[in-house]
This record gives structure tokens, C-alpha cells and sequence, in this order.
């Protein structure tokens, strides 16, 4: 029997999905579980995207440009514009999903061997792609007691090799739901000039950023118009995970040159998905009022929640829908899986993504789970007397 | 300003889209081009798919499992079965397409280094999935003499170093259209058995054998189950291009582990095509009775065409909708520019796509053209005529 690649073999298991095997029907035993591990929100795409799709007047469902549809890639400059990104069509290279986007811009501006420094905890495929692509992950941690605000920029330098490309942040972050400030964005700009270093802006909960605070992309910085890759997808802004639909944009000529060519290779993304995107850009104001208003409801339910629990610390993030708790625990890992399989109160339980998934540095978030906050106000609040059950009855518990 | 990656710098630029830049509407000078350049067919997609499109009736488009659906890989194995590929839903993982389905499986059973022999010409694509992943191809060559048949097993055997891990086919070939037959098969299992290798089948063309031959996939031969990886794609079949959906099937459980985290790190094929390609197996049979003439019809036209031109020839290949015809011309790089650029007859002209980027010998394709039947029967005699009319007057004519 042919064997597999020792790539195949040392490719990270997505360990947001980790527990899945144990949630099997026989393991649960008919328990209710609340979904709070994983980032698929409940909210109802918008009409107007969904309308698109039932509406498509097409006979042959054909290949469209590798860098995406003129019309897609036009409407889409609307949408960045009026954030005040100017930009022209010509800067974005359209990518099935936020996970191309990533893949193809790692390859794009890191060869194997080369290295990006994230500030960690981040996202886990973040791992998988780096694998990938042969790309090394350099992690930086930041911490909760700051709510896991930008390291300092002296532990940045610390890590600079001559091997370093790129830094890499999500903002707002996913797993940590942190916004970083127009002064760290600063500072990250300052950064990069003076290494000439890429900045990768994994931009994917842009719309959720909360009590007023203000989203600031590297697009807002000027001078920085060479080091920026956005890294996009309509999966949270629009509910539409399942597009796969994202994008690239840099104003760096000589990286959406290469991109181009691995995107060619793969021929085109999707041409509905396309069609729907540009649709979506339509989507009226009051959709996005509605859904920051829920996030908002939520996050401040689990967040008072989570610190009303003896032993819990929880963070009050300014955007995304996660938090990163600290737990009375010093094995996560296993009581997430206890509480899916062992425990039960009422006959209900709670599914969440043990942190250490998220941290590449051995032994970080051991202590902490990241909960995601896309069930409503009404089973949030029972999935919180749940955890709060399961903390004071788990044998494993450390305070 | 950083610099981008040697990986980026070094990937080939997909020779199929070569030609676009000059097909600009000021170097056309309002010119009729025939494009025969590339494998977009001009067939209707079924309605049976492009209706579960327009009915789809949920309201968040989320992410489905990384392998795809159930009820999608469940339809699909009545497909397959049909075919009498004897599988089930757990051989089968989604891809984006059948381009995703190539790069997943030269990551999950070869490593940077590790060699994948090809006969050449090939789909120029694979050389960008090659360099991709780091995976070395090895070509070897078939000629248009005897319709670009299997090379000879020893030919194989040369090119096999311990290296090697992998055969890789496309059947029916793009871009020469040919046909394996039930002894090349079985002579590529024993070479296959002999050296344990992977045997990557890519299945594009399933549906594309005329004259009543039939396909035989590596799927029908027994005692090849852990060596097969069978990738395919809706693409060509439905005449959905655009749908990006493909999978790659195989009975080997490790590999498919591996595949699987490669797919868990993208998350998920796209929902809506998983919907519309399950409806796409119950396309009534006349569908393909229907197109399987058209293209018949077509190829006829066109390789009588051909072989009436002076100083042409074209083998009469059993499946796909590509020939490669030999022309009296050593450099169809120039020549196919100057049938777009400078040549019209009737203002009218034919762009066609250049052997040479099918091949990675060097040298290998320069008095070789591939054409693709992908327009209507009148259409196709017009492009002829103005070929004909072009290979009279072509000054770097050189018989």
C-alpha cells in the first residue's frame, strides 16, 4: 500500500472540530447540546443575498475571470470605498472563501521556511495553512488580563529574524473577540515600514465591533500601501459561511501579480456566488443595525455571565461574536469533552472549543475555552446555568 | 516595499490564458474571434440543477461538514455506482472543484521532492498544482502518431526512482482527447502494484467517449483499491464550469484521513452547489444522448476539417471535446498571436491555444495547436475556413 506524504501526516487536525467524533447520538444519549464551539452563526443570511441566488437567469453556469467578476469586483469597491478604503477593482483578486485568500497570500509573499508572527491566541486553520504552505508561525502571546490587547511591540522585535515576512493579525479577533486600537495599528504600521514586513489583515468580523468603537483597517494608514493584504470573506458579514466567498485586496502590484497566477490555476470561484455577493452589498443599513444590536445583547449576557461564575474571568471584547474565558481548570481540553460526555444538567449541556486549539506555544490556554456567542439571548442564558452547574460538580477543578 | 516569494515569482502562468492579454477589443480591431482556446463548453447547463439553485429554500447559508454532505455524497454514490465504481459515501470527500481535489491529493500522498510521472502533453494546470505543493513532475512523452496512446510500460520504468510516488492520468485526455483502453488500464495497475504506486485518475472527461467506446477507470480494475485516487469534477459533465464542485474518491482510509484535514483547514465546499450537484444526478439520460451527439457532430467537423488543410494533421481521439493537430508551422506560440493579432479573413479569426504549454518538456508542443470543439457545428466550419485561410498566407510557414 502506498504511503501518505509526511505532509498529509503532520497536517494539524482542525481542532476547532476536535470534538466532533464525541458528539455522536449513542454518546449523548439524547441529551440537548448547546452549540457554543463553533464560529456559524444563526442569523438569517440577507434577503437580498439569498434573492440573487433564486433569481439567477443563466443557462450555462460557466468559468468567470480567475481574479473574479468585473461586476463583483466593482460593486465590491463600493462597499470598501464607503469605509474608506479607495480602491479600484483592479486591487482585489475574488477567493472561494477567506481560506484561499490566506493560502494564496501566504504563497504568494512567504516561500517555505519563512516567517509570520501572530499574536496568539489566533485562529486555529491559521496552523493548517501555514503547514501548508510551509510557512513558520512565529506566535506572540498576548494575554487575557489585558483582554489579549496587541503585544508590546518590543516582544515583536524580539521574534524578527531575517526569515520574518509578515505579521498576521485578525481584527477583530477571532478566537479573542479584541479590536485593536487606532494607536496599535499605528504601532503595527510603524512596525512594518521599519522591517518591510507584509501585514496581513484578516478582516472577517469587521462589522461586528461593538459600544461604538470604530474598526480600524491598515487601509486607513497611508504609506503603508505596499505591506497591506486584506484578507476577506463574506462568510460572518453577510451569515453566508457557506458562499465561500472572499477576497484579496493589496495595492502592492507585484503580489496580486503572483496571486493571479495561483488563482488562474484553480481557474475561477464561484460564479452564484458571485452573482449573490454583489447582491449583498445591497444589503440595507438596518440588517447590520439589527445583528450588531443581537451580538451586542449576547455578548453582555455570556460576559456577565461568564464573571458571575466563582472562578471565571471573561474579557469584554469590543467586536466578533467569541470570548476567551478563564476557567478554574487546568485541562480544558478534557473537561470540554467531560462536559459534552459526562455531564448533564436538566439533560442539557454546553459544546464548547477548549483554547489550547488556538495557541501554538506548548501548554498556552489550558486554562481557557473560547465560547462562541451565536445561539440567542434565550439558550445563551441556559447554556450559562449549564457551564455554571458542570464548573461546581467537575472532579477536576483546580480553585 | 517586500519582496514576494520565490514560489510566487516562479509559478507558471496558466498557458490556456496566455493569449488573453492580447485579445484586447483595440488589437482585435472589431474582429470576430472563434475562441477555441479554451474548455468552456457552450452547452446548457441541466435544468434539474440550475432549478435546486433558484429553489433553494433556507434562510443562512452556513457551512456544510468539510467532506461534504451527507445527502450530497450519498447522491453522488448512485452515480458512481452506476458506473459501477462499487463505493460509499465514506470514499468520497468534496472539493472546490476538481482543482482543489488535484492539490489535496498531492498533499496528502506526496511530499516537496517526491515525483508524480505524467504523459505528456498534459492539462497545463497540473503544473501549477505541482509547483504548488513542491511535487516534481516527471513527463513523459506520447505522440500524435498514434493518437498520443499510452507510452510504453518501459518508458514508465525508466522514470521510476525512489522518488516516485505517483502515475497521473487524465482519461479522456485533455488535451488530446484520447482514450485509454481496458489493456492500457491493466498495464498501468501492474506498474501501479509493481512499485506501489498512487494512480491519480483525473475523471473530467467521464462523460465525453465516442463511438460507442467505453471508459474504463482504475475503479473497475479489482486489487487496485489502495493505489487509486479518483478526481473528479461537475465541471465538464454538467457544463457547470462555474460551480467549483468536484471530490476526489478513493477506498484508501489513510489517505483519505489526511485529505480530510486538508479539507477541515478550508472548512467546507460551497453549500448551494453541494444542493444543485445532487438534483445534477437525476439529469435524464436524453441530456446526455443529447450532448454526447453534439459533440460527436462536432469533432467530426473539425477533424475532417483539419486533415483537408494542407500540411495538417489530427489524430480522430475517442473522448473529451480537445484535438491536437500538427501544423506546418514551428513555433504555434507565433502563430496562434498572429492569427489573433494581425490575420482576419472576412473580419473574422480563430484563437486557438498553443501546444507547448501542455508540455513541460522543453521544445515539446511547437508544431502543435489544441483546439477545443466548444461552438456550434456552424460556427466551428467558419473558424476552420479562416484557419485554413491563415496557414496559406502565415509568412513563418515551413513546409
Amino acid at each position: 500500500m502506498p504511503k501518505i506524504s509526511q505532509k498529509g501526516q503532520q497536517m494539524p487536525a482542525s481542532p476547532i472540530r476536535k470534538l466532533t467524533p464525541f458528539a455522536d447520538k449513542a454518546k449523548l444519549d439524547g441529551k440537548k447540546v448547546y452549540h457554543l464551539n463553533i464560529g456559524q452563526p444563526d442569523i438569517e443570511t440577507p434577503e437580498v443575498m439569498l434573492n440573487a441566488v433564486k433569481n439567477i437567469d443563466f443557462k450555462v453556469w460557466a468559468y468567470t475571470a480567475s481574479e473574479g467578476t468585473l461586476a463583483y469586483r466593482s460593486k465590491l469597491t463600493e462597499y470598501y470605498n464607503k469605509l474608506g478604503y479607495n480602491i479600484k477593482p483592479e486591487h482585489i483578486l475574488v477567493t472561494t472563501g477567506g481560506s484561499e485568500a490566506i493560502t494564496i497570500s501566504m504563497m504568494s509573499c512567504l516561500d517555505a521556511g519563512d516567517e509570520v508572527i501572530i499574536p496568539e491566541p489566533f485562529y486555529a486553520n491559521y496552523n493548517g495553512f501555514a503547514h501548508q504552505t510551509g510557512v513558520v508561525v512565529k506566535p506572540i502571546l498576548s494575554y487575557i488580563e489585558n483582554g489579549f490587547a496587541l503585544p508590546p511591540i518590543s516582544d515583536f522585535e524580539k521574534l524578527i529574524t531575517e526569515k520574518t515576512k509578515a505579521i498576521m493579525i485578525c481584527n477583530p479577533n477571532n478566537p479573542t473577540g479584541y479590536l485593536y486600537s487606532k494607536e496599535e495599528m499605528e504601532a503595527l504600521k510603524q512596525l512594518a515600514l521599519k522591517y518591510d514586513l507584509y501585514l496581513f489583515s484578516d478582516e472577517a468580523y469587521r462589522e461586528f465591533c461593538y459600544d461604538g468603537r470604530e474598526f480600524i483597517s491598515p487601509m486607513h494608514l497611508e504609506g503603508l500601501e505596499e505591506n497591506v493584504m486584506v484578507l476577506d470573506t463574506v462568510s460572518k458579514r453577510y451569515s453566508a459561511c457557506g458562499a465561500r466567498l472572499g477576497c484579496i485586496i493589496t495595492k502592492n502590484k507585484a503580489v496580486l501579480a503572483a496571486a493571479l497566477k495561483f488563482a488562474q490555476a484553480r481557474l475561477s470561484p464561484g460564479m452564484v456566488e458571485q452573482i449573490a455577493g454583489a447582491a449583498a452589498v445591497d444589503t440595507p443599513d438596518a440588517y447590520f443595525i439589527n445583528v450588531k444590536n443581537e451580538y451586542t445583547k449576547r455578548r453582555d449576557i455570556l460576559v456577565q455571565s461568564l464573571n458571575k461564575i466563582e472562578g471565571v474571568f471573561c474579557p469584554n471584547p469590543g467586536g466578533a461574536f467569541y470570548v476567551v474565558a478563564k476557567f478554574p481548570i487546568d485541562d480544558t481540553d478534557a473537561f470540554c469533552q467531560w462536559m459534552l460526555e459526562t455531564f448533564s444538567y436538566e439533560n442539557q449541556t454546553v459544546m464548547m472549543a477548549p483554547a489550547t486549539g488556538f495557541y501554538s506555544t506548548p501548554s498556552g490556554g489550558l486554562n481557557e475555552v473560547r465560547l462562541a456567542y451565536v445561539l440567542n439571548a434565550d439558550d445563551l442564558e441556559k447554556a450559562m446555568v449549564c457551564l455554571e452547574e458542570g464548573l461546581k460538580v467537575y472532579p477536576g477543578r483546580v480553585e
